[in-house]
Parts: C-alpha cells; structure tokens; sequence
C-alpha cells in the first residue's frame, strides 16, 4: 500500500500555480519516487474567485488559510505568499501544528529564522526553504548536506537578478541607471517600486540566510551592511573595464576570527573571475570550503518553473523520508547568536572616482591624504571633464587598506579646496 | 545519551588518509552535526607495514579486509581502493552483510551499479558514491535531491582534470599533444600510463552515472561512445580559436525520445559558453532539467581535500539518518535497462580538417561531395602548408548535419584524389 500524503498550499500566484500544475501533472513519476501519493487536498488564497492559470480539482480552492493550518490530512504546507506578514503568522501556526513547511519566503526565513526553527525543533516538523535564495539553484542544499564536512571559509554571489540585469545593461550599453531601470520594468524584470531589489535588501535576506546555515550563527538582516547600486553612474562602468573590471552587486558572508561580516554592494570584479561572466538575471552562488575549495553553482536566479523545482526538491524529499516511516526534519542546528560585524572589519582595495579641480599639484595632494592614512595608490586614470570650468574627473584604484582608513581619507579629501566631490567609493573583489 | 557509529576503511592511499585524518580531528563538530560519534574502527590497506601520513590509533590498521567486513561494530564502510577488482569483492560483501558503504569507485557503480543498488535493496544498506564523480563538486547530489521534480533533459560536463589541464595548456601555449601530456606527468596531473584518462575512459565511468541517475536508466560504460584526445594536433586549436571557439573534452549524455545518448569527445565549444572558461584540472557540469533550466556546477574535481569533503558528506548524511533512528537507504530506483543509442542517432554540426592538393576547384569538389551527402558548409579557412608539394590544409566547419552523413561523406573525401587526407572530425557543441 503506498502511502498519501496531504498537501496544502498557502498562496497562489505564478510559483504557486506552477508548483501545483507540476504536482498534478507529474503524480505517478513522483510516486515512484517517493513511495507516496502526493495529494492535493487545499489551496488557501486572499480571492477565491479570481480567474486562475490552472483548473484546480473542485473544492480545493478557499478563502480561509485555516482550511489549510487545521486539516488534520495536510501533512506539508506550501507557503509561497511572501513577506513577513499574513505569512509568518500562517507558517508559524502550521510549524506548532506539526505540520511540514516548504517555504520560498527569503524575508520571513531571514527575519524570524531562530525561532522558526525553534518551533520546527518542537513539534517535529520540518521547515525547508531552498526556493528561498537562488531561484532553481540549489544553493541551501550545498550548505546543508554537501559541505557539512567543511569549514566555510566565505560565501560570494550574485542573488539578485533584477540589478544584475540592469548592471549588465549599463555595462555593456552605457546606460544610466534610469534607462536601465525603466527596461528592466518595462521586462517584468523589476517591480514598479523597485527599491527591494535596487537598495539591496532582497540580496541582504538571502546572504543573511546563507551565512547562517554556512557559519551556523544568525545574521539578521540588519546585520548585513546594505548597498544599493542607485548611485552608479555610466562612466563608472568605464573605468572599470579601462582597468580590466566588470561591476556587479555581490552578496558576500566571510568568516573572520571575531564574527561573521556580511555584505551587500555594488564591487568591481575582475573579468578573469567566473562571477563576472554572469551576465542579465542569470544568478551564481560561490561557496568556499576548507576542504573542497570553491565551489560555483549558476543558473536561473527566479521564475516560476525554477523556483517550482527547488520547491519540490523540498516537498519530495519531506514526502520520501515520510514514506520510509522516518521524521523528515532537516536541522540546520541551532543558530546561536552570532557576532555580526561591521563594514569598520573589512581590509580591500578600493576604487575612488572625483571630481578635481584640472590643475598641477592636485593629484600629489590627493596622493598625500590617502598616504597619510595608509591608503597606496595603485592605478589612476584621469580625465579633462569640464575646460570652461577646469575641472576633470580622476579615477583611481587603491592597493589593500583597511575600509576606516579610506573612509576616514575621503572625508579629508572632501575638505580639500581642490577636490570638488568625491563621486563613487566602490570596493574591489577578487584577487588582492 | 549519543549513538556510537563504527566507521571502517578499504584501502588508504592519499584520498584515504586525508578523509580518516578529517574524521579524527572533526569529531567533535560531526558529532554535534549528526547527533552520533563517529568511531574509526578498522583500515584495512594491503601493506600494513608501510609508512603512512597519518597516526592512526593502535589496533585500526589491518592487512585483512575481513576484519572490516566481518567487524559487527562498523556500520559504514568507505571504500577507497578503486577498480572494479578486490574493491568490488569487498564493497558485495559489505552490502550484502547489510553495513552502509561510501565509495569513491566511479569504475565499480558505472560497471556494477544495478548489481550493487540491488545487494543494497536487499539488505536495507545504503550505498552512497558522491565522490566518484566531479571530486568535491555536488554532482550526484544534484541529481537525487535538488532536481527530482524535473526531467532531466541533457548533461555536459569537463569531468576529467588531466585531459583538461593538457587541452587547455594546448590552447594556451600551442603546445603538442605529447609535450603538454609530460608537462602534466612531471606534475603528477598524470599517470605513467596515462591511457585511462587520455582515452576518455575515465569520463566515460562518469558521465555514465550520472546518466544512469538522470534517466532512470542503466547505461554502461561500454554504451557511452568514447573518444580520447590523442590526435588532436596544435592547428586545431588554432582553427578553433580562428572561429571562435575553444576545444574541450566532453562528457555528454541527452534523452532522446528512443534512448539515451551518451558520448565522450572532444568538441568545438563556442568561447561564450561558461564550460570554455573552465580550465586546467578545474571541472564543471551543466545538468538542464525541464524546470530548473541549465544549473553549472564547477570547482577543483580531484585532489584529497575535495574528493574527502565528498566522501564525508555522504558518511555524515547516513549517520545523521542512523542517529534519528532512520533507515538511510537513498535509493536511486531501479535502473532499467534503457536503450543506449550510438553516434548514428547524433545530429550537430563538425569541425572538419584535411590535407589537399593546392589547385583551383578542389575547394568546389570537396563541397559537392559534402553537399551530395546533405552537409553544407557554414565556415571555410584554407592555408598554403607546403609549397613544395602543392599542398594546402582546409578547415571546414559544417552546419547541423546528421553524424552518418559527414562519416559517409568523409569516406567518399578520402577516395577523391585531390584530398590527400582527412586528418580531423571534430564534433561542434552549443548553440546551432
């Protein structure tokens, strides 16, 4: 007799109505897999009566989340609502039911991970949550049942598809930043209010849940230093590849001696790095181990049809451990509290671009500043950008220096009479 | 109170030393991961006697294989051997005494996977083999737990590090097969006897497993057509790179709709492809799924420090299931016996070059030969190679044909006498 189990949905947008379709669809290829049957029994949704992508089976659809969170034949719940809302209260009280949960939530995971977990821990519950970072990459799995042997030494990626895909419309067009945004909007690549993607914080959700599974220490959110790549402009793009640079907006976690720093913002990468050739909403995730060295997963960051496929590596693997009579629970262990670290921890190189006055002597003050506080130049270029007002552009890559050292030079430079601004601080990855 | 785990080894050369070494100084971390301690038991090795790297308690070496497979007290044996010889006595014994084995054998699962996967069936063990393909990079994982909701569609990969770290010095430098084939012996890239690699069977071992785990369906490595890459000659590479292209030995398999096709070559591969920038004894696998899309997984695919990181993943994965009580069978279903297709069923387009004679019209009879087989030309390079003898060599490049028509339109080349010899067919991989 094959066992069945109970499958609920909460939400059902795109993600949602593939999941579902697929679950349909592919009923007997999963039941040979898993030694179950994978029955649909409940879809929870805000408007039941909308029109829908996906002829769901009579009496599945309800307006009632509790129609999902109470019935005893529900065995997994898939949330993919989103955000932390309506949301977390649903996965929380699904969790404390006992039930297992399949999530694509980054924000919900990233915010109140700890405790879910916790609750998790509690009634013997799994919660999984690979569609939470990197679309159909398997990225979460690697951190948990890959390199569990490993010491993760960092963790570098591109996450977010959206800015990926305006950086590289800059790159390789010369667009603004504007022009690209409103492509990228005009694509359904990014949303009408696009901040989440743009400032940095989607990438943030994800880096925080990555860090945490890799160094075993919670990073919350606010703990990653965030940067948006609003402030890029054009030339930017330029000299970076004058220089033999592409820039990107990576996601970095590192383990230091004295915590974890984690990070979000734009970087310059040399182009000899594989992650610089990850080009338009393509993601890629770099994982390096102590023993298995660098690891780099790549594909397709988002869409429905990715993200239906790691959702249902989650729901399968519970529904194949539950078939063998086992607890399906996969715990990432308890996240301690981690010491969370700060942007003031970091020692790069880094890339300046000003606006000086074009006359002699000023590039040795600058040179000076950045000397007295142990910043060493390593490139400059410079540029005549204005002859009426004599004034020019300078862009100039630094050797290694500690990110305090810097920050503290520029305010120093921007007090010079001869420095008109100080345009653009962009640190560089890579090799030093 | 924790569950006590008895580990025991086959074999300890350098891969073995480094996973045992692992072990020792890990336990602690393996225990809070597992919730189990890891106890080594027993190393069985040939030569007991001889000098090792490593210090291993009193009592765990051996010479007598026996006293690991008849030890009641191990409850995962690793085989670290190799060869379907002794290795594949001992891992039949093991399985069929019902302990758990972890092998990192790609020549014993391609040759006797359904035989084993059955032994383990029957006596509830689990029979784990991440390692034997792709070292530390997740490639087997992949395909049973991130990826199961797909189908899988096709995959490619550079998964053997010698012969990638000759073609890519063969690129680089121009160098010849054979001075490139002893720079990677005199660095250990290499055996002596470098035939297994340079002939492609080692890749052939490889991409037939993760066929088998793909499709669903036994291929055995005497189905996987196999090409080395003795007779590639400096000027193809340089023809390639003249079109664009790099030159890669690849490992291939693709779901026809009346079998599997699965091939080792090298290929033509397009510069932008992600799998021409991987170079040296790097290694990478491009798996497409039907929902997912083309996921790449890259990283160092040999060498101890990986290859352990892949050996402990799968002994932590089982132990973590035995401390929970759990039954640790990760079963990859039976593989049928599919039907292994040959290079008849291959369509793509070809790298052709040829000797012939320098004089007006045999460019014109070479392509009424190729057109009467229904092979058309896409791209032509010819170069004067000896004034002396009238001779010049042509490179071709063909659109997608059918593999049967370009081997049949080359016998009839060879008959012609304006071609004095055909001295390469190169298959052409990527976008058509």
């Amino acid at each position: 007799m094959t066992h069945e189990i109970g499958i609920g949905f909460l939400g059902m947008g795109n993600v949602g109505e593939k999941v579902v379709a697929t679950l349909l669809e592919r009923s007997d290829a999963f039941r040979e897999q898993t030694g179950a049957t994978l029955t649909l029994r409940r879809v929870a949704v805000r408007d039941p009566g909308r029109a829908r992508g996906i002829d769901l089976p009579a009496g599945v659809l309800t307006g009632d989340a509790g129609e999902v969170l109470d019935d005893a034949s529900i065995d997994i719940v898939v949330e993919v609502i989103g955000g932390d809302g309506a949301a977390g209260e649903y996965v929380r009280r699904a969790l404390a039911g006992g039930k297992h949960v399949v999530s694509a939530n980054k924000e919900l995971v990233a915010k109140a991970g700890p405790e879910l977990f916790d609750l998790a821990r509690a009634s013997d519950a799994a919660l999984r949550f690979e569609a939470s970072v990197g679309g159909g990459i398997p990225v979460i799995s690697p951190l948990l049942r890959d390199l569990p042997a490993n010491r993760v030494v960092a963790i570098r990626a591109i996450i977010n598809g959206t800015t990926n895909f305006i950086l590289t419309n800059m790159a390789q067009r010369g667009e603004s930043f504007d022009d690209a945004l409103t492509q990228a909007q005009e694509l359904g690549y990014a949303e009408p209010d696009p901040t989440n993607d743009v400032d940095g914080y989607d990438a943030a959700f994800k880096i925080a849940i990555m860090a945490g599974l890799a160094f075993g220490a919670y990073v919350p959110p606010e703990g990653v230093a965030t940067e948006g790549i609003r402030s890029l402009a054009p030339q930017d793009f330029q000299y970076a590849r004058e220089l033999g640079y592409v820039i990107k907006l990576l996601a970095i976690a590192e383990r230091h001696d004295d915590g974890v720093l984690a990070r979000v913002h734009p970087a310059l990468l040399p182009e000899s790095e594989p992650l610089a050739r990850v080009d338009g909403v393509q993601n890629a995730a770099q994982i390096q181990g102590d023993l298995a060295g660098t690891l780099t997963f790549q594909g397709a960051g988002a869409g429905a049809a990715p993200t239906t496929s790691a959702v249902l590596a989650d729901v399968l693997d519970i529904a194949r451990s539950l078939a063998a009579g086992a607890r399906p629970h996969w715990d990432p262990g308890p996240w301690r509290n981690g010491e969370t670290l700060g942007l003031g921890a970091l020692e790069t190189r880094y890339y300046l671009r000003m606006t000086v006055l074009d006359q002699p002597g000023v590039l040795a003050q600058i040179a000076r500043v950045l000397g007295e506080a142990e910043v060493s130049i390593a490139a400059v270029e410079q540029r005549e950008t204005d002859e009426e007002r004599g004034t020019a552009e300078l862009a100039l890559m630094t050797h290694r220096a500690r990110e305090l050292s810097v920050t503290g030079a520029i305010e120093t430079l921007r007090g010079l009479g001869e420095v008109i601004e100080v345009n653009a601080m962009l640190r560089v990855e890579g090799t030093t």
